[in-house]
């Protein structure tokens, strides 16, 4: 329950339009582990929050963040060996290749950064990037959204190719090969196109799963073969690692599950529990030519703050062992799942990896038609159950499922007997 | 002293090319109050650093800042009534126009903002700035720095006008009212320009007291007189408060102190002392307005971490009397400067206003040629006697004295030493 004073106060300070989740939106005083809690004290399970990855309320990240900012905590233009340590850190959880970090407090602002690095090493401007595609809210990677609405945007050196997807592929019937093929096709037009009209390869940008594309299955190879394809062509890959990254897929990098290397990877959300903490990391001649071309500079980035942060959340990740969390538990939620809900009304696909699932809904299962409405709807029950999720992807009709990574299988009870009695299905338990 | 260790380390987690400040960098550990210390407890009085503006290691924002991150941080798509006190706490320190706020991370962000916001709500592009402009490191925000350098950057609707400076003017040897009518002419210029091309005008964007430009001494009148005629051509006035809001002048916000009223205000920088913490807050048709247009949505804004926060350091500035401590420590403080160092070789002008205060260092006094290559050497003598300070403005030449807001009397002692040794000048005591 919430008030609606406290609905009416909220459009006054912050403005009428301000998004709010759910047709009965909740209100939250205190989270713990993936639980959050109204003011009744009413317990809701959270399957969307993938900021908090070590837990809402995580004590050691409270800690850390009060001790180093009651120490100190200020810009990066003075000697400090936290933020060094934490970069240390942070690329030796990366392939060889990334060395160097290049921190900011969004991942908006990192991947522009990662962008502006391309960029400053090629020495081109052409991007490529799905037509499904969200990096970020402001400036160019706010234009690369933009393609996907056939538009693009403010910066003409922007291509689409469409997003990777098995369920409704580009070629009906064929094989993942084929499939495979065809998609890579599709990136070999654009960056012709991008040569053609003189912006040259400057850089190949993906979310390392698709997640805004509603995290469809990729054929097999894909990625791995655009990387090759990109760098015959003289580009970078950029592998957004804001929604995959940090244990979220199983592996470290989500990079890594879908088998590709990219040359400048790009972290945030989870990355300090709920502190902005962002970076764009790559070889250290790439961070180069990025300083050398843009003096960039954030003042709350790269702070002893960040660094203490960052670094407890990733001794939080190792203490809890939640890479392997995400994977095991992943693939029982997953399992259970396929078993409970394959072939109920609505429901299309289940897939996805690690503490990363999703659950297409759609008009039915033969014509496979997106039904946004029923995927809203379905949210809206299961936050009047107690499960807190989103509906997500390109049609929005993605049952999104990202919890705290400290979710455990016991946490997974709760939302097993909400999906029984929502989508009515008690069959093959 | 630093380790040359530490330098190595830093180049290659960070590339090479992170800005450090100092021939010789300092290495800091540890902050309280205005005082930064170095590994081997040397301490340095802070003259430099406006963000922990309730002072280095201030104990209350580290207690709230674990508080609220222990009990819940997260996204503002639930109801929370932590951000929407703050916001009401917020616009209630301006005028009665301000009603609503759109939280982001940094300046750059709320910057955005506002211009997205002038746009959305006049239906038009066009921007005007100071020629020589600093509101951010992205997007359309450093396009806005590139009108200094003659060229319009990627966005074609912005125009610029001379910066008022009585110290360098526009016209030689006018009186006060001369030369402000001369700075609106251009303005007039600017915005003429952007209406014949197309674009109408949209805001006049200006720091409120154009601290990158140097600080200077502007004609009496000339902001007031600039919004009337913003005004009355339709566009908005948006008064960038990031570096002088928050007390900084002696006044709450710099447009007091520079006796102007904006339709938006930008803050950030101070706002979280050193939390990422910033805002665009504006009349609620406006924020509509933005809303409406963009669909704004930032994952670690408008959060409980930020409220709780931003709260306390309002708190501190109350309780610790800080936007009075500016006024009267800063007369003191620019009189003491103005006794010490008027004549003083290579002193061209001293001036500011509350605890943010400008030394115009020049070849000779009567060609006020700024001497940037000096103002470096001063910043390097001051930090080898233990104070810390920078050289900014558009020439690179102003010495710049913006303490922590908890700085005192007291504190100015040792600043005060480090001139009479420095500038060889113990004149006039």
């Amino acid at each position: 329950m919430h008030s609606s004073l406290l609905l009416e106060r909220r459009e006054q300070a912050l403005g009428p339009g301000a998004e709010l989740f759910y047709d009965d939106p909740v209100e939250i005083v205190r989270g713990e582990g993936c639980y959050l809690f109204d003011p009744s004290g009413r317990r809701y399970l959270d399957l969307y929050n993938n900021v908090p990855c070590v837990g809402h309320g995580n004590r050691a990240v409270a800690e850390a963040m009060a001790a180093q900012q009651a120490t100190l905590n200020v810009h990066n233009r003075y000697l400090h060996e936290g933020i060094v340590t934490y970069a240390e850190r942070l690329c030796a959880l990366h392939h060889d290749g990334i060395e160097s970090a290049v921190f900011c407090c969004t991942g908006t602002e990192a991947n522009e950064v990662a962008l502006a690095m391309a960029r400053a090493v090629t020495g081109r401007a052409g991007i490529v990037c799905s037509d499904a595609a969200y990096h970020g809210n402001a400036g160019l990677v706010a234009a690369l959204t933009e393609v996907g609405s056939g538009g693009q945007g403010p910066d003409a050196a922007i291509r689409g190719f469409p997003y990777p997807d098995c369920y409704r592929p580009l070629l009906p019937d064929a094989s993942d090969d084929a499939l495979c093929a065809a998609y890579l096709e599709r990136v070999e037009e654009a960056i012709a196109e991008l040569k053609r009209d003189g912006h040259g390869l400057a850089a190949f940008i993906v979310c390392s799963i698709f997640a805004n594309e509603g995290l469809p299955r990729v054929p097999a190879g894909f990625l791995a073969a655009a990387t090759e394809l990109v760098h015959r062509e003289g580009g970078l890959v950029i592998g957004d690692e804001v929604q995959c990254g940090f244990g979220r897929t199983g592996h470290w990098w989500g990079y890594e599950a879908m088998g590709f290397t990219p040359d400048i990877v790009v972290m945030g959300k989870p990355m300090g529990n709920g502190l902005p903490l962002a970076a764009a990391a790559a070889h250290r001649d790439h961070v180069a030519a990025f300083r050398r071309e843009t003096d960039y500079f954030n003042t709350f980035a790269s702070t002893p703050l960040q660094a203490a942060v960052g670094m407890t959340v990733l001794d939080e990740i190792e203490r809890l062992a939640l890479v392997g969390n995400a994977a095991s538990t992943g693939a029982y939620l997953l399992d259970a799942l396929q078993h409970r809900l394959a072939g109920a009304p609505g429901v299309g696909d289940i897939r996805g990896c690690g503490l990363f699932l999703a659950v297409e809904i759609v008009r039915d299962s033969a014509s496979r038609e997106p039904d946004p409405a029923a995927a809203r709807q379905l949210a809206n029950r299961f936050r009047a159950a107690g499960v807190l999720l989103g509906a997500a992807g390109v049609h929005g009709n993605v049952l999104k499922l990202r919890p705290p990574l400290v979710f455990s299988k016991a946490d997974a009870e709760p939302f097993l007997e909400a999906c029984d009695a929502i989508f009515g299905t008690n069959l093959e338990r």
